[in-house]
């Protein structure tokens, strides 16, 4: 892990971009540590294309110490993309539009993100935690299909926020019958992109003893700001 | 009103049993006021029968500084049950045992209760807001039913946690589209005595402009004690 770049902002809080071999990553902190670590999943490109995202971060790292690090998924944010990832864009966009069913395309397309993204991660919560200002425990938050698997296969999560307002394979919903850990689910009730019904049925379907849903009114970007010192209140009891 | 017993608790609370006119009630509060209010509307008889109702009105008192309000409905608590009253509790346990629809009986049962009650706590209301040591605002937590009726009719309400875990009439479920107030529904995912897709249709047709879900998993009162806070950090945001 390479750092690149670093500054502090205003809020106290040290933003640093880095770069694990071709993934480049932001890691955000405040103190000297050693703090709990979230980890940030999301579909988007980083800081520069996330404001929302990049608030809560550092929200989390200045009223809470938690460590907060986002990395860019293969074919997101600032990395190349392939003609198949265009080709999937192209294909979702197409079948949304024509109101056509869209599980064949999520499929081809999200599967082998997901495939890549994982071990991805992995290596960089490795890398994290050799620092000396990070010393777990783990939680993750974001995007529900890297989310699920990540659950299933890293045993150093210890909880997860999920937000269901992206698509997930049919794989990955069977494979959420596997996550047990503390779990709390975000839904924007009215978000034009996700199946309502569909999203319940994934909370229903994760094996978790502990799990909330929290649901509001409102489109894919709506979720209320409070939502975020719900999710850090959530970690707290479970990474604290 | 007239408070007949009066103790200090060992959280500091002051608990105080009233009558009004043939209500019985109690009143937690802490400190010297004027406190925001918060009526605590329920199936139960008040304190003796309610440990987590009253361990919650406690909780909102010590640690909040809320004024908390109960009082028994009629036909519940130390309320005189009519013989319809017990005919109707009768007919629901059957139906519900064998498995019957019991619209027709929530109905028959639960909207002359609704009918009778909500004046009782408007009349409580009124005489609340004249103690020096209670100011409002006032927010409404507890039962679904009375609460959409209030949350409707009385205008010194300004926000509401619904329990989605006892029967609504139809005519409640339709007048849940005219209330407008800030919502928070909480839902128990695996409610015995309660439709789950009926419980997500009435959280829908809400008139709210905010209003969220919390759903945890288990039963009717397995209800995690971290939503008691949650609940008063939402009356926090509209209250105060």
């Amino acid at each position: 892990m390479q750092f690149t770049s670093e500054q502090r902002l205003d809020d106290g809080v040290l933003e640093r971009a880095f770069t694990l071999g071709e993934v480049p990553g932001v890691l955000w902190t405040s103190g000297t540590g050693p703090a709990p670590l979230i980890l940030s999943g999301h579909n988007g490109g980083l800081h520069k294309r996330n404001p929302r995202l990049v608030a809560r971060a550092r929200h989390y790292a200045a009223e809470y110490g938690y460590a907060v690090a986002a990395i860019d998924h293969p074919g997101h944010g600032d990395r190349p993309r392939s003609a198949a990832d265009e080709q999937h864009r192209a294909d979702l966009r197409r079948a949304i539009q024509a109101g056509e069913p869209v599980d064949g395309i999520v499929d081809a397309f999200i599967v082998p993100l997901v495939d890549r993204a994982v071990p991805e991660w992995q290596a960089t919560l490795d890398a994290l935690l050799s620092l000396p200002e990070i010393a777990g425990p783990v939680g993750y938050s974001g995007m529900t299909a890297v989310g699920i698997r990540l659950a299933v296969v890293e045993p150093r999560i210890s909880a997860a926020g999920f937000f269901a307002g992206g698509f997930v394979p049919r794989v990955l919903r069977e494979e959420a019958r596997q996550v047990t850990l503390p779990l709390q689910f975000l839904l924007q009730w009215d978000d034009e992109g996700n199946d309502r019904q569909q999203a319940l049925d994934l909370f229903d379907a994760f094996g978790s003893e502990e799990k909330t849903l929290h649901a509001n009114l409102g489109g894919h970007a709506g979720t209320p700001w409070f939502e975020v010192d719900d999710g850090a209140r959530f970690f707290a009891r479970h990474l604290t």
